[in-house]
């Protein structure tokens, strides 16, 4: 059962809009307040959820509700909180938000809405893809997904079990770990294969593209990512630097020691080097049974 | 309008089973000759192709077939060459391949075969996904794919065109180059993508596998080709190892440049190395539309 009073989804992109979408489905008759920087965004929110209430402040966006999602690039983040600070809210008011980096975002945004007695606890639903916008928002993105959930010892327990709920019931399986331990596992299992997708398109095709037309399933899958917003994740990549920067590190020392196995045609060690990565590849499930 | 007399498929793996599929689907009336190092394997194609002719050596395969596709392991098709040219086959023989390098290919297997008066003409059919075998093939394997054929001077048009219409027919978008400019194209567009896939699964996973349960679509898609067969991409990637070469030094001076660019947290260069990236993968159709 949902619990929430009303839902105030602000900035509705990719997740945001499919977090309204599937709130809508799953809720049939809790309110979903809508909020955007530009008119013609909840403009299109409410195209899809009628039932949507567009709001055309922040402030407005609060009325009632007991769940708020911060749902813009990490570093609009601070400022959009500051608003919920200074509005009128409801006691139980539960402010979260879907940044792809927990750290830097659960120090900015926690002491802000803290001071005035408002929870924060960061969420971090691990889907999306490398579209973005309302246009591309689906009622199933979060079927099946891992959402991190990253509280801390100021997190009241209560409040903890309420956003557990909510994402458990769009379909997430949810995850618990601290905001360290999520930016060191996300830059590893999210922010360096983006970065390595990027690369690896730009090895293939920068210098020349008429290999283009000889592209299969594996340059697509390889590289589909580095099709995502390069704006959001500059932000991104900026605001888990430190942990992006130790898994380049290693991703680098590995291509140093391939290339020197290739220059050696060391075939024993490259097999064995490829039938390493087969093995760690092979114990992550697919996504229906993660 | 298949012109084929008979088609001899040797070793039926997933690109070979799935050839005599695709080939028995769309010419129902043609002789399918199929043989293998392993009796097993030939029994696995028959009782998905019952009317599929299991052969128990390589001359007898070649009875009758004026199409021969070797599709094993680069490394072993010399020695198939081999008893090929030894074989008594159809004067209009016409023998391909379905190997991921061109060069090394047609350099050892065009002199065997020619001097018996055999023609060879190399194939690349871009099909085939991380999976292996009879168990994973597909009838529908090369829709839509790109099959890259390599005929050099010696090569007779006639030939040339059969070659063509064989692959046409079986769904593929068709393309021509030499041997050398073949090689050049897939270590950019297939066989790098194969080895960062490997580095990132290292890079993400090596030291620590805690981060599995946070796996997304972006990482099952970048690292999803590292499951393939370690020791078939050992064999491609030595047999190309100095265009694969090439292309890692390239990826390495990218990755250095990155890792510069956040070690200075340079946001600007950051954004527009990222824009870069996704300029170029924009420009890498889907795979129907190919």
């Amino acid at each position: 059962m949902n619990q929430e009073t009303g839902i105030a989804i602000l900035a509705p992109g990719l997740l945001g809009g499919s977090l309204a979408l599937a709130a809508r489905k799953r809720f049939p008759l809790t309110p979903i307040r809508v909020w955007a920087r530009r008119a013609e965004a909840v403009e299109e929110v409410r195209q899809r959820i009628p039932s949507a209430i567009g709001c055309e402040s922040i402030a407005e966006c609060m009325q009632g509700v007991s769940l708020a999602i911060l749902c813009m690039p990490v570093q609009h983040m601070p400022a959009a909180a500051q608003q919920i600070a200074a509005a009128a809210v409801r006691p139980d008011l539960l402010v979260t938000d879907v940044g792809s980096v927990k750290g830097s975002v659960v120090a900015a945004l926690e002491p802000i809405l803290f001071a005035k007695g408002i929870t924060f606890i960061g969420s971090h639903p691990m889907a999306g893809s490398h579209t973005t916008g309302m246009a591309n928002a689906r009622a199933d993105l979060f079927q099946h997904a891992a959402c991190l959930l990253t509280p801390d010892e100021k997190s009241p327990p209560a409040a903890l079990e309420r956003l557990r709920a909510f994402w458990a019931s769009l379909g997430c399986r949810v995850l618990e770990m601290s905001p360290a331990q999520h930016d060191h596992h996300v830059a590893r299992i999210s922010h360096l294969p983006h970065v390595m997708a990027a690369l690896t398109t730009l090895a293939a095709l920068k210098n020349d593209t008429s290999p283009i037309p000889c592209a299969a399933g594996g340059f697509r899958d390889t590289t589909r990512v580095a099709a995502g917003d390069p704006s959001m994740w500059t932000g991104i990549l900026h605001d888990n630097r430190h942990e992006v920067l130790a898994a380049l590190q290693d991703a680098s020392s590995h291509l140093r020691e391939l290339i020197e196995i290739i220059e050696n045609d060391d075939l024993t060690r490259l097999q064995s080097l490829l039938a390493e990565a087969k093995q760690l590849r092979d114990l992550v499930p697919p996504p229906t049974a993660a």
